[in-house]
């Protein structure tokens, strides 16, 4: 077994007995996955069938295909589709560069937990450990509904593009399988008005929704058609990621000339920071109407790497995170929305400096504004430790939403779930031993970490 | 008992055991604080009592208030003076909403060390401790000046407006009461140009000061002589926040044609910044003069919610701290003053990004800086430790001033010293056990924390 | 006996003996310092001596000399040549001061295992431990070549200004002595348009390379003569500091007339900062083609205090830090020569904020970039572990490049290992006991962070 029992505690015997206690109430509680990036292809077909190990657990990982990639091993060879057991030799005999890493952690633990792996990944036993997966997944058994039932997750919330029809949500609603899949309404690729590609996605928008986009006017009504449609196939939460959390409402004239010049492809640098500062207040007008939860994703540099966008695309790891301010930019749209009884914000950061400083005194405040967990690269088990060292002192915990694993990877969902889990136990363990909380309390605040808060905000119960 | 004799202490039995026996050295020593929000008026009337637990507890207590109103719970009914129990009850029914944060430690403290409240405060209990709280506020034992000696406060400093008459000071100095209460002089009011109100303010100053404010020479001679007003009422400190830490010289005229357009009401942001930053630099000539002590307190977006500040005023949970930037910043007044024998200059932040990177390296170096303590948001468990983490080192811990509660509630002075106390025992029991320091060392700088620092850095001695 | 075998170590019983086992494994091994201050001259005269404990270990350590100075201890005193014991005296009555700095720790370790000093250094024990010291400076052991070899020294990196002419390089390397001592090639001052005494510097290059540097074009190939020339000298290396990580390539026009400007004196604040973020991107071009491995040390405010600079030079603790920005600035350097197989970016900083929201992401994504450690104030006990903290588990630890001392204090190269060492395999007792790894990868690990990393990253194996 690779996996022990009281792995990730913190070792003073007082607290880990405490944390195990309290991770035993919530270990097998069934995962609420309110913000991803799983396809929801996957579980529209029942036949449907994972490929091979290399195809499930390296090629949509960026996270691994990265650390490779910062070694010295190229995309090439990691993406190829000739040879998966090549690729997946490669990747165990550089697997102890994730020692330490939270993808290292997940792997092993998808490894043993869903297909009873027991040995050390590394390049002797990849082969064997190849064979053993790849058996595994011809099986029903590993199909990825059965998956999501066996790992029991009970809701599920994709990302997906204004413009996408949503056909496998249909799909999936219409079936007779009772497994839970949502949309979540992105409007990146038409909010973001110097995305590559932006006139098509109008043009798509245009489709989708039977409304000629051709103003400032026809746009919001688009998105607010789309926002109804989301809405009409569960989704209960919007995720908008511009460049910097800036908010700045523009009034009606200005925001259709910039939209006009975005039509003609006239876009200046300064015309797409405006629009996307406009779109972050219309986004939040919108959800007090009709209701659904804004989830706002700023601070992150795309495609950094211009030589591997261009040959491999986006998503290879190369979104690097930038500084945010939250205190000034946020300010106009908490104005007007801030204290709306209809209204829930609810912010990410890369930049952890802001956790105390800006988003725990915000979140403290405001009525409408909880923050959302450690993202990204910070859901690992320090990255966690210090979202609850800096945020929940200022912020309370019950104006935090619990966690999100915000992952492509759908086999790793239930990985860091359980990370988090662990992480929540052992930091109430933490303050019930220094004597801040008591057991009862302790109990009722881990419920709440892993299943309760995350159901609530996302209006999920 | 709610407060176990071990609370707080990291759990290694070791540490914790080290902690507890520094801890003991200080635990009882008499409580400096030189720099809070008390109303001195509560001191003047020896006939004083508090009204009720919620117009004592509630209702002066930012901190309490912004986290229920976070949650929903509206300004309206939190502030009501109507119907004070079912305020409190109100209050009891959300106090789960403080687990795990500062407040709600300080609040346990309070009820049990001053009330003798043995019980969780919950819906249950409310109305039982609301009466048991009621009926001891009666007593002349709970009058504030037999709470400031029963709590053992050495000296309370005030925080009291440029413009202020300072009666109630007079008024203590001059009783036959022994109780050691200062003020301290903050000229926010008049040297931040943009303040609203600020012509008044000027014309308060004119008439307290008795010389006719009407120019930037007048202004510089009206604050020398309030000053000099305040030192002789027993003040030893002053207190600037300006909305950054810059500082900039401007020569006499350009300070004045500022100041003019101050007095026509046509102040532009960028006269006010500038002005700011020319008074950092006049506020430290002063006291280089005068030896008053000079405390900066950069770095909040006051008001950051304008429908909840023109109903409900001021210091309602809605000053939201900034980045900060001090080493550009701060040069030229260090290039000035750095070095001078008689400057005494105390940084204060809530970005604690700045703690490694610019404050505990300036600090470290120049004889005239010093760092306050972690203020604020910042003075809780996990703050405090931050503050030893990334400051100790670097600084040096001469180079840092002890504790301040900054606070509004009077009852929540002990319990702050308390938490303070007990993280620096803390965080000398670490050093202790990794043989860092030996017990000499430490319970030398335990007792320097506790009283010493502060006494020294505040020329309160 | 002052230094305990198991200081600095976690206390918790089951880490500490997992941080003992590791350390063991690495105490004893050679050390690799690819980046540090000391002077080459101490060994090129196999005669050499070092003078009194003053002049060995206070002032020649700005360290120290900035925590006497912050005390209003003066410079003139702490420089002071005539009296030494006195100097001497005056530290030793104040060394309290350093109670839980990393010059405390130092030093201690210095006196304890160099000069076998058993006995607290104070007022009353100073007298005794200079004459020990001083006694045992005459003998042949304590000569700087002794020392060289008693404290197993590996390799010794010194930094070496662009036109230095590496006489004592030359005169060691022809020696028939073995140390390895390597020169770094520093373009600081040539390339650094605004450094004063720019144009003799300039001169000296056009000298020492017999290239006349008349223009942009000149200047480029004088830089990659001494470049070649440093490298037959050992050099691996080279150490860039401009005033931000801002990378961007001028066109060779706009290049050359910003050097003509410099060259007639007429350098604009712009023109520094574009020419500098230029040769940044020159500098990381030839290091692609000769191979060196280039370090970049953005951040700091250098002699921030006018005062004492012009009164006693550069060095003197007044170099104070700055926040960085990484994601953007790099970014057109990064887009040059990110994927290139012949090039080694080392990134330092002084600004935490970045490690774990750029620093790490980069690193753990190009394969041209590695993490330097921490560096300057951050090589503390608590600055390593928050390294370890924020930046292992998004960066990978194999792309980061074990340890620095970057010191300018000899004596404190192996007490600054040391340090390193234990907070290592107390880092890696953390990840043991929480079994995010088992003994065996912890034990390959702590090699590595001790030695086998900054051999490799340094290319000095």
């Amino acid at each position: 077994m690779m996996l022990a029992a009281d792995r990730l505690f913190d070792p003073d015997p007082a607290q880990k007995t405490a944390a195990m206690d309290l991770y035993a109430l919530v270990q097998g509680l069934p995962i609420i996955s309110p913000h991803g990036h799983v396809d929801p292809s996957l579980f529209s077909d029942p036949e449907r069938r994972f490929e091979n190990p290399t195809e499930l657990l390296i090629q949509p990982d960026h996270y691994v295909l990265r650390m490779l990639y910062s070694q010295g091993i190229s995309y090439e060879q990691l993406l190829s589709k000739e040879n998966p057991r090549q690729v997946w030799q490669l990747f165990a005999e550089n697997f102890y560069l994730f020692r330490g890493t939270p993808s290292g952690t997940w792997m092993t633990h998808e490894l043993e937990t869903v297909f009873e792996v027991n040995e050390k990944l590394n390049g002797d036993s990849a082969s064997r450990i190849f064979d053993q997966i790849e058996i595994a997944l011809l099986s029903p058994a590993f199909s990825p509904r059965s998956l999501f039932e066996k790992l029991k997750i009970e809701v599920l919330a994709t990302t997906d593009a204004a413009t996408d029809q949503l056909k496998h949500h249909e799909t999936i609603r219409s079936s007779d399988w009772g497994g839970r899949i949502i949309p979540t309404f992105r409007p990146n690729a038409v909010a973001n008005i110097n995305t590559p590609g932006w006139s098509k996605n109008i043009q798509a928008l245009s489709e989708v929704s039977n409304i000629d986009v051709t103003n400032h006017a026809s746009f919001i009504r688009a998105l607010e058609q789309r926002r109804s449609h989301f809405k009409s196939l569960g989704a209960t939460a919007t995720d908008f990621s511009p460049p910097s959390p800036r908010a700045e409402w523009l009034p009606g004239k200005k925001a259709n000339s910039i939209f006009q010049r975005a039509l003609k492809g006239e876009v200046s640098s300064r015309d797409a920071t405006r629009f996307s500062a406009h779109m972050v207040c219309e986004m939040a007008r919108m959800s007090t109407e009709d209701g659904l939860v804004m989830q706002l994703h700023p601070g992150v540099f795309r495609n950094h790497n211009p030589e591997v966008f261009s040959s491999y695309g986006a998503d290879r790891g190369f979104d690097i995170p930038i500084q945010s301010e939250f205190t000034y930019n946020l300010q106009p749209l908490l104005e007007s929305f801030g204290n709306h009884p209809n209204f829930s914000l609810l912010l990410f950061t890369m930049d952890e400096s802001t956790y105390a400083r800006e988003l725990a005194p915000l979140a403290g405040a405001y009525p409408s504004v909880k923050l959302g967990p450690p993202w990204w690269f910070n859901d690992s088990w320090n990255g966690i430790r210090r979202y609850f060292d800096q945020v929940m002192e200022t912020a309370g915990m019950y104006n935090t939403v619990g966690f999100n694993d915000d992952t492509r990877a759908f086999l790793s969902i239930p990985a860091r779930h359980d990370v988090w889990r662990r992480a929540a136990a052992n930091w109430l363990a933490g303050l019930l031993v220094r004597r801040v909380i008591d057991r009862q309390e302790a109990e009722s605040m881990v419920m709440d970490l892993a299943v309760g808060l995350a159901k609530k905000a996302y209006r999920l119960a």
